[in-house]
This record gives C-alpha cells, sequence and structure tokens, in this order.
C-alpha cells in the first residue's frame, strides 16, 4: 500500500483502549457511495459511552465518529447530488431512502442504515470517511455558512430538536422544563426558542452549567442537589406543573423528576440513553392525559436546521467550548472525556 | 317532606355496602343547573370499585351513578340550550365551559366539575338527578334515536374513543392491538373500526370474551393465558411488533405486554384505571420512537359520537347483555358485579 | 332617569356620522352578563367601514367598537369567574360557550354571539359596556400588565395570529411573505416571529409603513408599487415561490399576488375582509399541493397570547401611535381616519 | 435489430392519433433504473387529454400509460429492494427519493421524477417498460394479491385518497360531498369509507353513475341537471352545510358546487385538472374558516392502500368494467374513450 493509500484515524481497541493511528484510506465500495475527506469533526458523548464499552457492538479496530463536515473525494456512479469538491455535511444517521421507514422520514430506523458511522462501519474521527447513501445522508453545505457551527448539525442539535423540542410539541406560551444542561440539554434549550416559550426552567446539578444556561435563553435554573425541583416548579407554575418536561440525562432519577413535574395535558420527552427500566408513576398519571415519547434522532429536520442556522435564528456554535487540529484528536478525547473538571461543551476537531 | 318530594336511589353505605332507598328528589340549585328525570341508567366497573372502597373521597350516602338518558324535569335560569321534556344524554364528566381546561376540550380537568356525578355529588342511579352546568354537560337526543344505545355514550363510548382509538392514533392499514376484551376494551373495537385499521388482535383471558370480540369485529384473538401474546403478535406483523397497542385492564401485566408488542413509530393507549406504578422497559424503548398517552375520558367527542350512532356507523347497543327495570337495580348490580359468570357486558336499568 | 345612570359614548348616526353623546349606562340584562367599566379603548378599521355604510347591519344609534380593558362593574348571578373590581380583556368576539361551534373553540361562529360588539349591541367606544356571557367572553388580566398593550389583545394580535400565523402554519425556517403593512399585517408580522421564520418578506405600497416593519422585524421589504414584487420574490427564494403568503388587505390585486408568489406545498393565510369574489388561478395552483385557509378571528388563542406578552416574547404595545383621553373620541377618529397622512397605527383611547 | 428485441407499444402520433406499434425493447439506461414486463395495465382520462392534445408536452412518438403492474425483467446495479422475477406495481409518480421535495414525501413535485410515464419518458401502455429510480417508484406485491385491483393503485385510488380525502379531511360523523362520479370520483367514494363519515352524498350529472354510486357507498345522490344540488345539500345538513366538499370533475361549474355547499369551518379538496381560473367567492368565504386544497397525488400513500386492499378494507376492483387483451389496445382505448355510451370505468388490459 502506497503512503497516500493511508490516513489517520481514532481507532477502538476495546473497552478503555483507543489510539489514533494509520489506516487504509476507505474507497467507494457501492454505486451510492461517497468518501468525504473530513475538514471538520467532533466528539459524541456516545463515543465515551463506546470507549468504556457499553456498546457491544463495536468491533475492536472500529473508527470512531459520527459527526462531522468535509469536502467529497470521490462518488459512486449512482450518486446524483454530490461531485468531487462539494462541501457537504454528514448526518449521523445514514439513510438508504427506500425503506419503508425511510419513506416515513423516520431514518433512524433505515433497513439499510440508521446509526452505522462509528459504529457498525468506520466513522468520521479520521482524514477520510466512506458514507453509504450518499445522495440521502449527506447534506450540501451554503456558500459562506460558519462550518465549524454545521458540525453541531450532524447529530446535537437535530437530536435536542427533534427528540426534545419536537417530541415535547412546544408552543408559544408553554412553561417547559430541561432536566439535564450537557450539551444535548443545551441544544435543546437552544431550539426550544424556535416557539417562543414562557418559561425555560433548566435542572441540573453543575452550577457552571446552569449559567451556561442562563447565557443561552434559561428563564429560571433549578439546581436539584440543592433545592427541590419539583417543589419549586411546581410553585413556579401555580402548582400545575410544565406543559413541556424534557429528560435529557438517561437515569431514572432524571425521568422520575419529569413525571413529577408534568401538568395535566403535557408532553414528556425523553432524550436520555437509558440503560435500565424506570418506574412509571400510572397510578398518578392515567388520569392526567399525558404524552410520553421517545426518539432516536432521525435528523429529517437538518434542512429546516440548515435554514435557519443560514438566517441566523440559532447559532449552535454557542456549544463550542474547546478547538483541536486533527493530530491533536486524543487530546481532544481527554479534554472531552472529563466535561466537569474541563468545562467542556463540544469541541471541534479541525484538519487544518 | 310530601311523599312527591321523593326518590328511589342507589346509596353507597360504605364499603361491600348499597342500599336501594328513598332519598329527597333533588332541586335546581344553581342558575345552570338542571334536574333530569332519568328514564335508562346503566353499571359501570368504576361503581364496583367505589363499593369495595377503593374511592375514598367517595363519602357514606352518596347516590352512585355517572351514566344514563333522561327527561328535563326543571333548569335554572341561565340555561339556555334546554327546556322541560326535553330528552338529554347525560355525560358522565360535568364541564363548566369556561375554565382554561374546558376551552381547549379537556373537560376530564374541568375546575369546575370533571368527574362529579356518583363521586363528588349524587348520581344518576336514582329516579332523579341534578346536572350542574347543563348547558355544557347535557347532549339533546336526536328524534327517533335508540335510548338504550345512548347510554353507551355517556362513558364507555367515548372513553374507548379518546383514550384508546384516539390516543393510539389509529390509521388506516394500521395493525392494532387491543389489551382487555372487557366492556372497555370491547368499545374501544367497536370504535376503532372508525379508522379502517388491518389488524385488530384482541388480547384476554377469558375465551367467552374473546369470542364476543370476534362477532365486534377482531380480525385475530389471543387468549394469554394460553399462549405467548406477545411472540404471537411479533410473528403476526414480521417480527416488526403493532403500530398500536391499548391497554384497556389497568394492572402491571398488561401494560407490559403493551410495551414489548409495539413497533418501532408505534403508539401505545393507555385506558386502564392503574393502582400502582408499572416498570417502563425505557432501556428498549429510548430509541424506539413510540409514543405512550394517558387520558381520563373528555367526553369532547360525544357530538362525533351521537353522529356515528344515528347514521349506524357504529351500534353501541351490541354491548348490552343484561336489562333490568329501576326497581331491580339490586339485582342488576348483582348480575354486573358478577360478569364473568353471568356473562355480563353493560347492563340496562330502564325506569319503566 | 338620573345623571348617575347615564354615560358618554361614540354613537353611529348612519352613513358618514358619528357623535359623542349622553346614553343610559347599560345594565346586566341576563344572569351570564357582566357590566364593565372601560379603561381604554381603541378604533378598528372596521369602525370606519361602519362609518362608510359598508356593514349594513349596523343600525343607527348603536354604540361602536369592539376592543377594549376595564374593571367589572356588576356582574349576573350565574357569573362565576369575575366579580366587580376585577380588570377585565374584552374580546371582540363573545362566545356562549355552550354551542356546537364554541364546543370546537370556533367562537367566530357563535350561535348565540360571535361578533356583536358594535355590530348587533352596544360596544366598547363608551363609558360602560354589558357583555354577555361574560365568563367565556372576557379575560382576567394578570397583575402588572401593561394594559394598553392588552387592548391590542382583544382584536388585531389574535386576528394577525390565528388567520394568519396559524392558518399560514408557519414553521421554523420558512419564507414568509406578508401582503400589506397596515396594522393587521403589522400584528401578523409580530406574532409569525413566535415560529422563528427564516424570511419574513413585507410587501406593500407605503414606504413609511414598510420602514417600520422593518423595525418590527421583517426581513426584506418590498414596495409593490415600485416594483414587480411577485418577481422579486421568485428571485428572492431561487425561483420556488415563499412557503407561506399572508393576505392582509382584502382587495383582488393582494391575493392575486399572493397566488402567483406560492411555493409548491405552500399555504396561503387570508386575512382580509373582502367586497368582492377574486379570480382563482386553479389551472396553476391544481397541481401545487397548496393550502388556502380564511378565518374569522376566533380569538381562541386569547390565553396565549397573554401569556407570551406577559414574558415579553412580543410587545403588540408597538403598534401604538397615539394616544388620547376619552373625551377626545371624536379626536381620536380624525386621527385614525386620517391615517396615511397621520402615520396612525392604532390608537389608545383611555378614561383617565 | 433482432426480433427478440422489439415489442409492442400503444404511441401518440400526435393530436388524434394513436397506434399500437412495435417499437424497440427499453433497457436499463442508469444503475437506478429497472425494466418491468408489464402483465396488467389501463387507461387513464389523462390519456384521453393527450390525445386530444391537451398536454403538449407529450412529443410525437411517445409511449403512452403511466399505470400497471409487471414483473421485474432487468435492473440498474444500485437498484437494491428488487431483482428480475420480482412481481411489482408500477406508481404513476416517480421519486428519485434524494430530491427536498421526496425527503418531504411530496413525490409528485419530485426534482428528478414526478409524472414523467407516458409523458415525458415512454410509458406503461407497451410489453415492456423502464422504470427511473425503481427502488423509490415501485412496490412489491404481496404473494397471492388480485393484481387486477392493484392496477387501480398506480394512480386512480392514491389520488382519490390523497387528493380528495386526505385534504378533505374527514372524520368519523362528517358530511361530505363528492361532486363527479367518474372513476376518480369513485375511488374518492371508496377510500372515503375508511373514515366512517356519516353522510356521503354524490353529485353527477349522470344516473347511471349516480346509481354505481349507490352501489358503492352513497348515503345520498343528487343528479345536479334535474335539481339545485346547493339547495339540496342545505336541506340535508340543517342549513349548515358540508363538512367536507370534494371537487372531482375540474371545471368552474362544479368548483362553484363546492365553495355554496361548504359550512363554516369545512374543508374543499380540489382533485379535478382545471383549465382555466375559476371565481372564488371570497367576499362569502372571509368568514366563514375553511380551508381549500389542492394536490397533484404525490402517490405516498400506497403502502398504506396496499395494507387496506390486503386486508379486504377497500376492494378498488370494483372500479373495473371491462377487460381487453393486450393486442386489443386500440379497441380498449374505443371503448374508454366512449365512455358514457359504454358504461365504462376502468378497464383492464392484460397481457395474457
Amino acid at each position: 500500500m502506497a503512503e497516500s493509500d493511508k490516513m489517520w484515524a481514532l481507532v477502538f481497541n476495546g473497552p478503555g483502549q483507543r489510539s489514533w493511528e494509520q489506516r487504509p484510506k476507505p474507497r467507494v465500495q457501492a454505486p451510492t457511495d461517497a468518501v468525504v475527506k473530513i475538514t471538520k469533526t467532533t466528539i459524541c458523548g456516545t463515543d465515551l459511552h463506546i470507549l468504556k464499552g457499553d456498546v457491544p457492538a463495536v468491533q475492536k479496530g472500529r473508527i470512531l465518529g459520527h459527526e462531522g463536515v468535509g469536502v467529497i473525494d470521490s462518488v459512486g456512479e449512482a450518486v446524483g447530488k454530490f461531485k468531487k469538491g462539494d462541501r457537504v455535511l454528514i448526518s449521523c444517521i445514514t439513510s438508504d431512502g427506500r425503506c419503508g421507514y425511510c419513506r416515513r422520514a423516520m431514518y433512524s430506523h433505515c433497513e439499510g442504515g440508521g446509526w452505522v458511522l462509528g459504529h457498525l462501519i468506520d466513522g468520521t474521527q479520521a482524514e477520510y470517511v466512506r458514507i453509504p447513501f450518499a445522495d440521502t445522508s449527506l447534506y450540501a453545505i451554503p456558500k459562506g455558512a460558519d462550518e465549524e457551527a454545521l458540525v453541531m448539525l450532524s447529530d446535537i442539535l437535530p437530536t435536542g430538536y427533534e427528540c426534545g423540542v419536537l417530541n415535547g410539541e412546544i408552543q408559544p406560551g408553554d412553561s417547559v422544563a430541561i432536566v439535564g444542561a450537557g450539551p444535548i440539554g443545551l441544544a435543546t434549550l437552544l431550539t426550544a426558542q424556535f416557539f417562543s416559550p414562557s418559561e425555560l426552567i433548566v435542572v441540573d446539578l453543575d452550577d457552571h452549567r446552569l449559567e451556561v444556561a442562563a447565557k443561552f435563553g434559561a428563564t429560571q435554573r433549578i439546581n436539584s442537589g440543592k433545592e427541590d425541583a419539583v417543589a419549586k416548579i411546581l410553585a413556579l407554575t401555580g402548582n400545575r406543573g410544565v406543559d413541556v418536561a424534557i429528560e435529557a440525562v438517561g437515569v431514572p432519577q432524571t425521568f422520575d423528576l419529569c413525571q413529577r413535574m408534568i401538568s395535566p395535558g403535557g408532553r414528556i420527552a425523553n432524550i436520555g440513553v437509558h440503560g435500565k427500566s424506570v418506574e412509571l408513576r400510572l397510578q398518578d398519571l392515567w388520569i392526567k392525559n399525558i404524552t410520553l415519547r421517545t426518539r432516536l434522532v432521525d435528523t429529517e429536520s437538518t434542512p429546516l436546521l440548515l435554514k435557519t442556522v443560514t438566517a441566523g435564528k440559532v447559532k449552535p456554535g454557542m456549544l463550542i467550548s474547546h478547538r483541536f487540529k486533527m493530530n491533536e484528536m486524543m487530546k481532544a478525547y481527554d479534554t472531552f472525556g472529563n466535561a466537569q473538571k474541563e468545562q467542556a461543551m463540544k469541541v471541534i476537531i479541525s484538519a487544518d
């Protein structure tokens, strides 16, 4: 293999083990494939879960990463929307565009794709990545766009918007509580403002994150380690509870807060990735006319989010706390893996 | 008190104790009240719960019943839609028409009403009943209507339709499972057919009920005491699960069946009255894009149901298994209270 | 009649004739009535139409006005939500709360009310007004609210929001054109921003109004008397047309602009009051998957708008250009009737 | 060219001229193409319009037809869902599955497809047809399905369902009027019953068609040549008008009936292909809270319709009045082109 056929990549070597090493550069395998040269990528909380060994489907040797922007390097002959040199946004969800789920815009459950990047096939934390079904899994980047900000559209912004905001059916004038002010809770906070709720209450255990939330538009912040979040929310809402409660953590305790603070007729949106079951207080909720929704992000909102970012209606670049060069990938992981101490939200890793 | 100021009524005398006794005839108390002479009433599973002592808000001396049809006997001066002699359907939910919940058609949570009949005020298992907010809690009966069938519109048919069918968002071509083939499950089965689902699978432990379900339109019946309901439903749906699962029992086991048989993108509608919490398998569901809804019946669909019954699109009279005279009220309770042995669904109790 | 039984009022005396004169103070007539002492009112374009003789249902001697805020003076015995001294917002639509239309939240077509104030019964441009069905036609004013701004919630803000924004189904990222920058077009412009559209293009013939529109949030302004509005909008939208076109004038020419600028899949919302038919280009539109909606304001959004105003999400006080005392009512009409010259938008007329 | 490279086809030779002649058999041109051997096809009213010269985009030499079922003969290398020998339903709308419109399920406006078959490229009235974007433009036929009935799913059934029933938002209990009882009106009548309306009134000028409509489920039939359709509908609906009016003809007179019979809050769905503008009575409608929708069929409902047909919820085979062999194509056109005299609805043309 010639030197030019190699690239650098972040490789999962089993639980607790990652390395920045040389790997063969990917090639187009199917007529619907594209190969993208990565210009910017990032690290997701899910990547840390994989490194802990929590996602057994990820095999040793897998290149991680499911977010990023880049430039088309080559395309298969059935690719119709993109050509070499086009700048593209990579969706964390691969969509074949033809299965029953894709035709219903539920790309997360695509029978030929879904979440595969950095999971079942090699991902974006590398110099190059192969993207199957390129026409339905990549998005053209508008000229002059802020590409750093667009990296947030690979996963975190559509996740907050689809799983939190849309699933919570936020309406103008609503009272909304977001439980969890990590990157995903903050992405939810940013996009919740598309619908002009009256109250945006953020609950977390970390005062720094709550301060950030206040800067991002929270109207109230509650440190649930220091005060009774449910009692305070009932007090703030005339004892009625919130119209929308959004779970953005993924543990039973935070889910429980959500079900205890919801008003009659309210909506609970679960974003958190849960590792175990929760207790659902159906003895209280059966009579409350509530709706509870779950969702793996479909990224069907990406075109809409691109328009709102371009129009300046939301500034996802606010989520970026640290920046690295690509050859600092290992250091970027060190920082992001130590988010509380480093006060890290999202990190940007750039090719140049 | 003159004899003409008295009436007969079914009275709750504390857990396990009921009597058919004379009570003062009710009078208009507020300008928005009406007094209705009952022509037909029925007994609800909830009345049995009250008799068991499960509903502590019901005080000794309360006249039970929240369903029925009758004739207006007198009205307060602010009542504009009804006059003495009008035939009316009584809604199990009293709506003041003016609170925030009523203006959103969520009458179940009406701040001046809600479920009060036979609960917080005297009910319909009597010769006369006082109905607060008559203009927004009674419905005119169309001429020539089958009044027996309309008794099913006080509670059971809107409950099946709103809490089951609408909350499950049944669409043409859907696969639907109804867990529980008691009267409420059967009412759901009848009204589910408004939306032409492809599969209507009914699950119960009682073969007789399953036979009735087949007559009422079930396309598949599963006795979950004899076979693995989830396994069978997965087999019937290409291993995908159902689009809609409707819980019509109210115990953790049946809720669990629902969450295990639901397909990605599916809807779970809970109708059952739950006395304790359930385990929600969020470790499986977080990724499945499901919607779970609860609801106390609002009876906002009553005008629609009246039209469909009048047009012959649904025949709720099919739910009636036994008929009694009003002075046989105690016997009617004996029969309904022994539903499995008596093969009772809904009983009709007529004034004449 | 004692002096204290009289009040001052603006009276319609036939086409072209109005006077500020003494009239009997109204009294509660039905148990559901309230009499409200007006603290602030305003004048609507509709009042000018009535004065021109365009609304033949308005009889000589009628007190005009259907907007305002005030204080409860007396209530009928069936009124449950308000008592003497309560501060209230008067809705331009009277809702009996009990007819079929009200139960569907379509109060505009209320069988016992609808638009009656200053039309079929005496209105709000007076010291006192009788409000039928007070419980469902008045709204409590939150403590500390800006009552001037709330006068905009009687009619103009819900009209812009319901007939324009909701009927246009504005979504985040949409391109929206509002044709007409009079008070109602501006109210639409303000509330359209609840949903974060990417483009808010305003079209008018008056440069001053377009300047105001730019201050109120328009992203583009087009003087359709000076340039080809349709051509410019097609150029701005990649030749596709806008997602939402809102007609806020009421003449065939402006409707025609809307139908010519709409994109495939787009929504046209008509707010304008039309006096004659328009030509619908169905030969072009049948294939374009468009939706066209009309609506008389229902004011069902008033509770939501109250919450957004209280939370500072919208500032309807921006619509106020002039202020008068109540005894300057005739002068207020002179100013508002000469809106272009006076650069008048909405005028506030205060009791003290 | 060898004999085996030829096939028989119905060719448009300019206005008024058609022939059944030999043409080269189509081949796969792009990796996403499939070639289908036609087993059954039909003729659409649109084909007659083309023959009249009403659709200038159709060039001389074009093979007509956009409906049919068949067997896969060959596929391009990017086709993933189908292989030689698979039985397929051909959609009248070709969808590339990747453009902005397709991602919103608005396939009718697909940037790479849309209505192209028998219009801009050769169509289905032939022994073989090339289908671009096969994965997103063909549907697998379930085993044992009635393939004759499925020919109705290429165009007419989804057109009636999407443009009429869904655009009219038919709900249980609604009163619905369908103006026009030709094949498309009848397809609408069949699928309207998915939603259990109370009244299904059919209006036409032809008594035979009205008789057929009665057999297909119409609850009322009105010959608008003999009686005043609007007056009769107002009488049938308590002077309110219908909830849903569906235009299934395409001329100003029938559109006018629809707008005059609609109730406040009602929906008008236009299916008809209009050649000229219509007068919209906005002076009456602005105040009536109505919705008017247009749509070119997207065929996004095809999977749903396949399920309802398979489950026996609708029997589109009822629309078939005549059957021919493929070599009788010219005779089939003679019959269908003379529909009133021949009492023809849909004709089936079979390969064997």
